[in-house]
């Protein structure tokens, strides 16, 4: 499967038209960036890692009843994935108060929460990807009702999965946000990456962040972080 | 019952001890605020319309099964209430894109939604009263789940009942935010107000803003429009 025109180009991936209308070839970046693109940089060897990572990690989700856009990983920075519609909404959930939920708050950064919250953003740049909940989804008409739901129960379950999996690497998962598409038919699928782009990961002994928060927090290591996090994950599976 | 001592004064209102531990007596001012306290001015004759309209709307919806804090209405700016400990919650219903939707979401307001929308901010001025989702205020301990069920259930009414009363006067319920408090055995109460002050409220046909958009937004006749909604609201009663 060849690459043929690039479709889109956005932060962190760039996405290309195969010769079939139901695949596309994702390409990972090493660009970074934060703050709704008002930071920018470069993480050396990110694209490479974030695409084994997230194929890793969707195979194991997919073997586990989560239905992901993941195809087959084409060579270190590219995959073959299933064309979708992107759900205009970033789904996060969270384990551990942090970053904006923290912020939004006033609720230190480390409280454990009781159960997972689970949140809803529009995806929308202009806006910068206000917070939004059920009914407002529905008003603006980004998603149905079950579609909702459904996105809901995808989402706590790779929670549950990726906790398991990130605990056996001695990491905590603090939260992460994901995204879905919908295929030709309707299927809701989970798209998107899974990565330390995307998940906050924190050794958890010592708490240390191994996460794109080095990047936006300028802690420094922030190379080292992401193959120490890519080494846990090929031991430990 | 007697005012005792000032236990509170807020942005428009007043509240006193009484005599008795388990009542308290609100008093309405002419004060208006508005953006999070940033903009300062006064309604001349509103307290006493907010105050007559507030408990003209809590008795009817007192009579239709959704239990208010209102005990008494004392004289024009006075009123006796149940004393509850407030649910730090500021529940927003709307019918039709205004305000802070319309600009969270980039959408015109005057939008009419197939449904009601309902959204919870964090009642905490610090942090700009933000927006929050059921998962977050359960988080946070702001409110059980029954709380958070029975809140809902209760505004959706309070919607239904005022688009009616407003509706037989000539007047759009285009939005509204309520709150609600516990009483010392944790039964849910409606409280705080309903007035020009907490609802949009729009003339049904010309569309002329007839609240406190008009002291928001500069548009002249302020006091003229509470007057004129007071007017209406006993004259279709």
């Amino acid at each position: 499967m060849e690459k043929q025109v690039l479709l889109y180009e956005g932060k962190a991936k760039k996405v290309y038209a195969t010769g079939d209308p139901h695949l596309l070839i994702v390409s990972y970046k090493d660009d970074a960036t934060a703050f709704n693109g008002l930071k920018k940089g470069t993480i050396q060897g990110k694209g490479a890692i974030n695409n084994r990572m997230s194929n890793l990690l969707m195979s194991r989700l997919e073997q586990q009843g989560v239905p992901t856009h993941l195809v087959k990983e084409l060579n270190d920075r590219e995959t073959l994935v299933k064309k979708v519609s992107i759900v205009p909404l970033e789904v996060i959930v969270r384990n551990i108060a942090a970053g904006s939920f923290s912020k939004r708050y006033g609720v230190e950064e480390g409280l454990v929460f009781d159960a997972p919250t689970l949140e809803f953003s529009y995806k929308n740049d202009d806006l910068g990807d206000p917070l939004l909940n059920d009914d407002h989804a529905l008003a603006l008409g980004l998603a149905s009702r079950e579609e909702l739901d459904l996105i809901r129960k995808y989402s706590l379950s790779v929670n549950r999965l990726l906790r398991e999996i990130w605990g056996a690497c001695g990491i905590t998962l603090v939260d992460f946000k994901v995204e879905f598409g919908r295929l030709e038919d309707g299927t809701i699928v989970l798209a998107d990456e899974i990565s330390p782009d995307t998940c906050r990961l924190w050794d958890s002994k010592t708490l240390e962040k191994l996460d794109k928060d080095r990047f936006r927090r300028d802690l420094g290591g922030v190379e080292a972080a992401y193959v120490q996090v890519m080494n846990r994950l090929t031991g430990g599976l």
